[in-house]
This record gives structure tokens, C-alpha cells and sequence, in this order.
């Protein structure tokens, strides 16, 4: 049998299993408030969210590796279109595009276009200083990590904190040159 | 125009906005992580999850109410089997049952035959005493409350706990008539 080629970001995410989104909506916003009553510092919270992310994301890479089909990226630019086109898709079932591009493709841009983790949301004046989503931000730092690139991921704008987008930026700070954590013939 | 009958679990579920099961159990079990390291003690993380989960079940209950179309429930029998019937496919995609009704109707179980809450869980040993799942029953002590009806629920039997399936208790301890907080024309 020829191997399956790679899977859009669409037909996976028909095929995988899930859960209502406003569940998930509901549960990370219990999350996050737990977090605040029990850390109290904002700064504290940005960083527990970004490390929760970071743990999700070196566990759902083997998902994702193992649904999606895709071969392995060329370099950091496909990588990048590859977590917005399939990537985004497949776990929220949004899309997401990636921009600004510096001139040695190292850094770029992923723009939300729509941001399940925030319908209903709305900051206290208290939570100024948050960044509500920095989960995201962390998914696709330690999913980077397990495919050898060691990434810094931030939000440059957020509609939470009154920006008109919600749009990460993920810096390529170091590449190990290494083989998926995967054979081919799996 | 006719109104619209009441809809199938499978039928809302098909047709809700959701996000990959994986995302959310693994957001689930990074929140469940981060609350132990924070709160340190299992009881203490017992009573939160079940706090989160009555403030996620006083929202959820709108959706619930607003996607489903089902008539008001004449009792808590139907109110159990509709949790079980219609709620459990419509958040998490799952089925329930509902058994071991005790003689005065006012005491019933739900089993849980798939939990997506649990997969890839094991606890480890310094966790004995924690209720994974305490997130659930909290949901549908909130979601009930919000329909008037006062309710204690615990889980009688949890397979992480060594137990042979994930079986939930609903006591019913108050009933307030009211009418349900939505109008029928909406």
C-alpha cells in the first residue's frame, strides 16, 4: 500500500475526536481564574500558563505527527505555515496565517483569525498585565522544542488587551539538527 | 413556523462548534497538574476542581438549554436521564446511563462508560485521595442548581482509583419550583 500523503488541517480535524468548544472555552476560563486566586500575581499567572502550554505542546506534536502525515519540514518557514494551516486547525478547529517575516526567515508572525479560547472573556480592570492565551504561545513553543527548534514565543497583540488582532510572534533561536521523533515506516 | 422539537445528543454534538479531545484532556490534566504544585494538598484540589466545574455548569447550562430544545424536565428521573442522554454527547461526546435509582426517585447514578477526561492519566502514588474527575460532578451540581434543583453529587467509583468503572452519584436535596430561566418564545 502506497503511504498516506499529508492530511489537511480540515480533513483531520473531521476525523479526530472532540469535545463541545465552549466546554473548553469555560474550562480554560476556570483555569485561568483558578490561577489568579491561587498564584495572585499576574506576572506569576503568564508564566504557569505558558509552562502548562509548554507541557501540552511536547505531548500533542505526537498527535499531531501521527495524524497529520505530513513529511518533515524543510526549514523554520514551512514549519511555521504548517502550525498555522494545519496545526491550528486540527486542535481548534481555526485558522490562523502566518506574516511578517524578517529577512533571515527566523521570525515571524501567526495571526489569529478567530480565538476559541476567548469567546465570553472579558478582563477585570485587576487583570491588567494579563496574557490570557499565553498557553497558546507555550503549545507552540514546546511542540518547536520536540521537532528540535528551540523557539521564544509572544504575543505582540492581543484584542484582550485592546489590540485590534491577536498575533504571536515566534523567534527561531536555535536549531538542532536531528530526526523527527518518528520512523517512517510507523 | 413550527418550534423546533427537542434534538438528539448526537444530532446537537454534530452540529456545535468543538475542538480537538486531545487539546482539551491535556488541558484538563496540565490544569489538575498546576493545582496540585500550587494548592499541595489533594483535598484542597478535590474541593477547587469541583469549584471550577459548578462555575463552568451555571454557564454551560444556557448552551445546554439554548442548542438542545428540550421541553422542561416533569422531574429529576428525566433530569438525570437527559444529563446523562443528551448533556454528556452534546459537551464531550460521549454516552451515559443512569442507574441504581434509589425508591423515592431522588438518588440515581450515572456511569460513565468512555471518560475522555482520563486518557493517558495515571496517578501517581502521592496522588491517592485525589478525585480526577471532580471537574464533572462539579459541572452538573452548577448546571442543576441553575434549574433549581440542589443537588450532592460524589463519585462512587473512579477507575483511576482502582475501581472497576467511573460511576457518579446525583442526590437530589432540594427542589425549588421555578420556571426555568429562559422564555419559551426565545
Amino acid at each position: 500500500m502506497a503511504p498516506a500523503g499529508p492530511r489537511s488541517g480540515d480533513a483531520i480535524f473531521a476525523n479526530v475526536e472532540r469535545v463541545n468548544a465552549e466546554l473548553f472555552t469555560l474550562t480554560y476560563g476556570a483555569t485561568v481564574r483558578q490561577l489568579l486566586t491561587d498564584l495572585e500575581e499576574v506576572e506569576e499567572v503568564n508564566k504557569q500558563l505558558d509552562q502548562m502550554g509548554y507541557n501540552i505542546g511536547i505531548r500533542l506534536i505526537d498527535e499531531f505527527l501521527a495524524k497529520s502525515n505530513v513529511a518533515r519540514c524543510v526549514d523554520f518557514k514551512e514549519t511555521a505555515e504548517m502550525i498555522a494551516k494545519v496545526g491550528f486547525k486540527m486542535f481548534l478547529g481555526v485558522t490562523a496565517t502566518v506574516t511578517n517575516w524578517d529577512a533571515n526567515d527566523t521570525c515571524c508572525s501567526i495571526m489569529l483569525e478567530d480565538n476559541p479560547l476567548v469567546d465570553f472573556v472579558e478582563l477585570p480592570d485587576t487583570c491588567q498585565g494579563l496574557y490570557y492565551c499565553n498557553i497558546l504561545s507555550g503549545v507552540i513553543g514546546g511542540a518547536l522544542e520536540m521537532v528540535s527548534m528551540k523557539t521564544e514565543v509572544t504575543w505582540l497583540r492581543d484584542v484582550l488587551r485592546g489590540d485590534d488582532a491577536y498575533e504571536m510572534q515566534v523567534k527561531l533561536l536555535k536549531q538542532v539538527p536531528e530526526e523527527y521523533p518518528y520512523k517512517d515506516d510507523e
